[in-house]
């Protein structure tokens, strides 16, 4: 097992689908990745801010997770960063209602001395400065996985295409990866992709799966199907927090790996989007995940006679 | 290996996409789905009507794939069905420039004497009283698949639910499934369907692959990502083809057994896309579809450790 440090926001979210809606509720990417990798028991440390009104349950409810919280700074007077959105009847297109920054607005992230030789790193969604700001701090990394979104393409490509360059995996949508390359073929988006810098390119295909790219091979993981999406919030930071915790558990970095790696992703963010906000992770049983993982088998394994 | 009817249209096609266009070629539902069950070796028929105007050599040609065309009827002073069609940049969606019924208006279809007793009928997309009266000429078949789309379900549901009671397996797209149940989720539309009839139910989703249903069983077979999709038409087609004829060459018609014949349609739907019309399937060696099936394999199967 490797140490695995996981930058991102950690957050309140106000959420509302056809459902139903919420208060301000616990979110942010490094929370959902934290809580995804953290079924892996891994020794994770999650590197974020948040205000004086963050409770002390919450960030008990993480350390409890086996997740070390002292690069979890605390401004006493300032506000946690706020995202409230509301979902479309198709769930898949949302609108935000209100972005707070507050106390993200000057963020440095201090990686803690006794996790700057992790060997994973998994820069959530945040401005790419920022996830910059970590890989300095780290001593050599073996592998560096970068997700991110179109709004940081939009306001600060440059900074964004530095991070890239530095990267070995990124996560990315359909849409983004298209909007990034200019390319709407995937497998072309891809290998544009693969030259800015990253060996690896995953992406996201929301209720379509994944696909993960690396040279000429290519490995498609299914989301799976479901009856129902209570909640999408999380679900792809949660993809991602599965994905670099199973990697970090097992140490091995390799793309035939990558292929179980991106199946644990798949199956933890069926799991997230079943209820509100990080609800259904922080309450999921080992023999949940093992049935989950069973119906992934089931979803895609075929014979097939090669004569 | 059993008996194999292929019901559906031959057909003239003029298409244009943004890599060129064509004039009139080979085209037609059930040409694609003869095509592609051909590379299976059944002993499969077409069930059809063409124009005077309809050359001998595509006739001479699907004759020398193995197919039956004693039950294609020609119509001396009559124009074989015409269909003209342009895709968009993005190749997901199409304009119809012409549609000619001719011949097809008045299509009464005759199942060949000794193909009425096969075990596995393909009705493909077609007016669902001709799908119904091949349904009614023949004995007792095993497996009967039907393919349709949104234009029935707008003109002549009442008659496409009729046909729909009756079939053992419908291939449908994402769209039209939920168009069809008024259900979004494809998990809750494949259960509406069942209910209408079909045990199995197929639902395409284009580059997305395809998902089957069966009772409370799933299972996902990916399109293989394409870095160019040439030219889209025919690639429905060619996957109940594919799907047909598999099950047609192994007579083994259970779930387990569909999931390899997915593949296997998937497979020649992958070819079919890569240039115009019937081109790349009256052309494909059996060398071809054995390296593309082993890539079928590559890029979905993965070692998990259920412990």
């Amino acid at each position: 097992m490797s140490k695995l440090v996981i930058v991102g926001t950690v957050a309140f979210d106000a959420i509302e689908t056809p459902f139903g809606k919420t208060d301000k509720i616990l979110g942010g990417a490094a929370t959902f990745i934290g809580l995804a990798a953290s079924q892996f028991h891994v020794d994770g440390a999650i590197v974020s801010v948040v205000g004086g009104d963050f409770p002390q349950s919450y960030i008990d409810m993480l350390s409890s997770k086996g997740l070390d919280v002292s690069g979890l700074e605390i401004v006493p007077d300032g506000k946690t960063f706020f995202w409230s959105g509301k979902y479309h009847n198709d769930m898949n297109s949302r609108d935000t209602l209100v972005t707070e920054l507050n106390v993200l607005a000057d963020f440095n992230p201090v990686v803690p001395t006794e996790y700057k030789d992790a060997e994973v790193v998994m820069l959530g969604n945040l401005h790419p400065n920022v996830q910059l700001g970590v890989i300095e701090q780290m001593n050599d990394p073996k592998l560096v996985v970068l997700d991110t979104m179109n709004f940081w393409m939009e306001h600060t490509l440059q900074e964004l295409m530095q991070v890239i360059a530095k990267v070995d995996v990124i996560t990315i949508n359909d849409e983004e990866a298209r909007q990034l390359t200019g390319e709407y073929s995937l497998v072309n988006a891809a290998k544009r992709i693969h030259e800015m810098g990253p060996k690896y390119v995953v992406i996201k295909k929301g209720e379509h799966g994944a696909l993960l790219f690396h040279d000429d091979e290519m490995f498609y993981a299914p989301a799976l199907p479901l009856a129902e999406v209570f909640d999408p919030t999380g679900a792809g930071d949660t993809f991602a927090g599965g994905f670099t915790g199973y990697l970090s558990k097992t140490g091995d970095y390799s793309f035939e790996n990558m292929k179980t790696a991106i199946v644990n992703g798949s199956a933890l963010a069926s799991f997230c989007v079943e209820k509100f906000g990080t609800e259904r992770l922080v309450n999921l049983s080992r023999e949940e995940m093992y049935k989950r993982l069973q119906q992934f088998k089931n979803l895609t394994q075929f014979d097939i006679e090669l004569t």
